[in-house]
């Protein structure tokens, strides 16, 4: 079923992309699918192979272990996730793992070669469901720092009832109640989802801030009838309604100055979606996206008024189901500083990004030191089958990563 | 599995509407599922416990014949369907059905009993998927009528790729090439489903025109891109097309006088229809209705405006994937002058009333005089599991029928 792990990163990465490939350069790895589940077993597979210790928590989160320090000493963990969105590129995610390995093994080298110290373990990581196209986004990373609990996310649900533990446990991992080790710092590789590095012509990004989001289900209640005779003024349309918000929103984020708000209504689920059916139900997944904190709040008010006025000339009721927000912030300034000097020794300046995207970094934040390098994606492309980064941008990327790792394991966190 | 035939048409007509109850006064019997097979199933046995002789056509049309007049004579046939809506009421189809197998019944008792001689056969039919809610509409007249072919009609396939052919097959409903009789004059027996009669007070309605229908599927043609960082004006949203499809046409209608134009978007199917990802691909089956066909066309003119200004502002492509339309028409004078003479004896003065949602008899005016006899529906309600039509009036319109039909195998079609 596995191959063995070919020899550099690049032979690797490739090996890994033909997993649940979908024959365009895109990839279908949804959490819990098939391919999720031949994905996962590779990348235990090239773990052992490596000489890694690997544990699988419980939600799912495949750990890769390097005692180099002893027991006691802190653990510096690094990683990204291996899901993807149904139609995704097979940069997102994946390169910040199948990296993490790479970089991982080369520092435990630089030890072995060097006879240098470690102060400090390292640990690799895929999280479990970072996309959220089945379930919960950030659905490991946030059972690994608390935001909920291991058995609430085992417990959510995909739309046809299967929940995230029963659909583990059918790819074989559901996991074990073994903790993984607590990080002292997080590192994150992951190509830019942007198009900052490319526009200034840079092949290295330091995140800065990540914008906020806020990220709200309303569902629209009317009635079913028959769109035939139905008088128009008899009508209680829910989807009348959810239309309304998906181009109100627009509206409104292409009002604002251009890369203020980001809005979106990426899924829909109109019920019972048939046609000469009135439909009764439409639930949109609304998503709010700024780094400011003002521009966020304002257009969640205006939300809110859109959806009252859509529910009162469609005649239906609403209800929100998800109110999910994610304030904007910043990565921690001391490992920023630390992965400028290792860029700059590898002749480059790196550029301050926006991470507008939601990462794993940013819930790992909450509870240690939190980094994420970056390097350029084609047109800034994201979550499609032409996501692109260039190999030698994968290769410096990883080298970076390698770097940064071999400081923090050499001095711990007083560097 | 099946019950005996209960005596009298009530409780034939509760007992029938047990078959894939909802539990709230509805129904699930969606074309080819278990319920509709289980529908069938009872039908059959029914057919053939009151002495009809059963026959199932190649798109498995039921049909219950009762050769009267010999097998030379013109057959008259009288039915409706008994499929529904995902979240149907148990009226809609089902009481024609049920009716027609208790006039026509009642029709030979008065031959027996009467002596007179039958000009005509009489053969009852229960339509394979009317409602459209699984596969095409109306695919059971269509095919009888050579709108399509049987072949055509049995390739025809589900959201999930199954074809009609295969879920008629799996229900033991994929029936036989013996071909069933060709009608002389078809009636049809059906619920308003529009508030014309209840509105005026009045019991029994004579279907006078037919709306038209313009029903066209339009797909926009987007991009898929991560909803956080894809600049707003970079996007190639599909879903924010549509979406204005859906409020523009919504508009048109209001903006009608009342009872000019009806429109809607009954179903709308996103893809990849996953948060965080800008929507590819979005299929609406946009309805234009009316009884005028200057509106109707003048309602397609500016659908085409709509289409073409939403994908531009959108950034997406488009296509039309189904473009289907039924013009406005009128049912067979002759006819309805004798079911206006069969009310009168009973003492009741028929309206005329307008039916706005498509019906078989349309399909069958194509190939012989048709007519429909309607029934108050409680504030016009339908595909509504709160669909409800009084006991006294369902009984009156199957009395109605059994007259009407008496008339026409008596008499032929020369009175």
């Amino acid at each position: 079923m596995s191959r063995p792990c070919p020899p550099g990163f690049l032979p690797r990465f490739e090996a890994f992309s033909a997993i649940g490939s979908t024959g365009d350069g895109g990839v279908d790895r949804v959490e819990a699918s098939e391919a999720n589940g031949a994905a996962r077993r590779q990348l235990v597979a090239w773990i052992r192979e490596l000489g890694f210790h690997a544990r699988i928590d419980g939600i799912g989160n495949i750990f890769g272990l390097l005692e180099l320090a002893g027991s006691d000493a802190p653990w510096i963990l690094t990683g990204s996730h291996i899901d993807s969105q149904p139609l995704g590129g097979r940069f997102d995610g994946a390169y910040g793992v199948i990296g993490a390995l790479e970089a991982a093994a080369a520092v435990r080298e630089q030890l072995a070669s060097s006879g240098q110290p470690a102060a400090a373990n390292l640990a690799i990581v895929a999280w479990t469901g970072e996309e959220g196209a089945r379930f919960k986004t950030f659905l490991g990373s946030r059972a690994y720092t608390g935001v909920h609990s291991i058995a609430d996310a085992l417990a959510g649900a995909d739309v046809r009832g299967i929940t995230a533990g029963a659909a583990l446990g059918a790819i074989g991992f559901r996991g074990t109640d073994q903790p993984a080790p607590r990080p002292a710092a997080y590192v994150e590789l992951h190509v830019e989802c942007g198009s900052q590095l490319e526009s200034q012509g840079l092949r290295l990004g330091l995140f800065n801030r990540w914008w906020g989001a806020h990220k709200l289900d309303v569902e629209f209640l009317g009635e079913t009838a028959h769109t035939g005779p139905t008088p128009m003024a008899k009508r209680r349309d829910a989807l009348y309604a959810a239309a309304q918000v998906v181009t109100g929103i627009r509206h409104l984020a292409d009002a604002a100055p251009a890369g203020d708000l980001h809005t979106s209504v990426g899924k829909l689920v109109v019920t019972p979606n048939s046609p000469n059916v009135v439909p009764s139900s439409a639930i949109a997944n609304v998503e709010l996206r700024s780094v400011k904190p003002d521009v966020l709040a304002a257009s969640r008010d205006h939300l809110m008024e859109l959806v009252a006025f859509a529910a009162a000339t469609a005649r239906v009721e609403f209800r929100f189901v998800r109110d999910d927000l994610r304030l904007p912030g910043a990565f921690n300034a001391s490992l920023r500083a630390l992965a400028r000097q290792e860029a700059q020794a590898l002749g480059f300046e790196p550029a301050d990004v926006d991470t507008l995207p939601g990462h794993d970094a940013i819930t790992l934040a909450e509870i240690c030191p939190s980094l994420m390098l970056t390097v350029p994606s084609r047109d800034g492309l994201c979550h499609h089958p032409d996501e692109w980064t260039a190999p030698e941008d994968l290769e410096l990327g990883v080298g970076w990563l390698k770097a940064v790792l071999a400081r923090l394991v050499v001095e711990g966190l007083t560097g």
